[in-house]
């Protein structure tokens, strides 16, 4: 599968696709940062959310950062690259809302200057406008 | 987990979040509609291949047609909810090539009447403008 573009998407999947994965970076996007408050918002065991979090510190995705001195407390932050993930976590969580999902939405997603749903779009910036997935073109590199 | 928003991503996973699942709707969104040029394509096995086709007709996101009656011949075609998942694969695949891939990326994604890279963007109608990762407020709905 080298060179296949579905490297990229499985590759991403490998480290964000398990679900209790996927529900604490949910969290750190709402700005839980600390063990406790992780494991009392997600009820997950305290074994598996240690192990969650090792795994997104090594894939960058987060980091452990010394809050308190005595005793030693740490909190988890999204990196640069955590951050990142945000498109990827919007699109699925929407696909989901509105195929999947019985009646309203569980979370509305807003912009938080004006309060009002967000929405999620291609754009080109050459032609400076928004483009539907039927406009896009997949360009295959040859070696 | 009735009611949470990690369900709406979660579903979606469950739908979309195998590998051969991921590298068919890619095939797909390219334009490829017929059984053996997926299985040209992409290599797989053809016991592999019926699974995943007969799952993806069944939630609805391609769906089977007859192109030939004698003898019968089908096609697979994306769904409009099919279509939908465009986002979801757009984002997972675009933070695979910019923080997993060696080099350039396989497979550029390009406005199909500019030929230049399309971005994906949050955007907000009410003002407007594009918004960042950190500009997104999220509110969980209160029975």
């Amino acid at each position: 599968m080298e060179g296949e573009p579905g490297c990229s998407i499985a590759g991403t999947l490998e480290v964000i696709g398990d679900r209790w994965t996927m529900l604490i970076l949910r969290d750190a996007f709402r700005g839980v940062r600390r063990f406790d408050e992780f494991q009392r918002d997600l009820g997950i065991a305290r074994n598996l959310l240690t192990d969650r979090l090792t795994k997104l510190v090594e894939h960058g995705v987060m980091e452990k950062q010394l809050y308190q001195a005595h005793p030693p407390r740490f909190e988890y932050r999204l990196t640069p690259r955590g951050v990142d993930l945000s498109p990827a976590l919007v699109a699925l969580m929407r696909w989901g809302d509105k195929w999947l999902a019985d009646g309203a939405p569980p979370v509305s997603l807003l912009h938080d200057r004006c309060g009002q749903p967000l929405d999620q779009a291609f754009v080109c910036w050459t032609c400076d406008q928004t483009i539907t997935p039927l406009q896009i073109r997949s360009d295959k590199r040859t070696a």
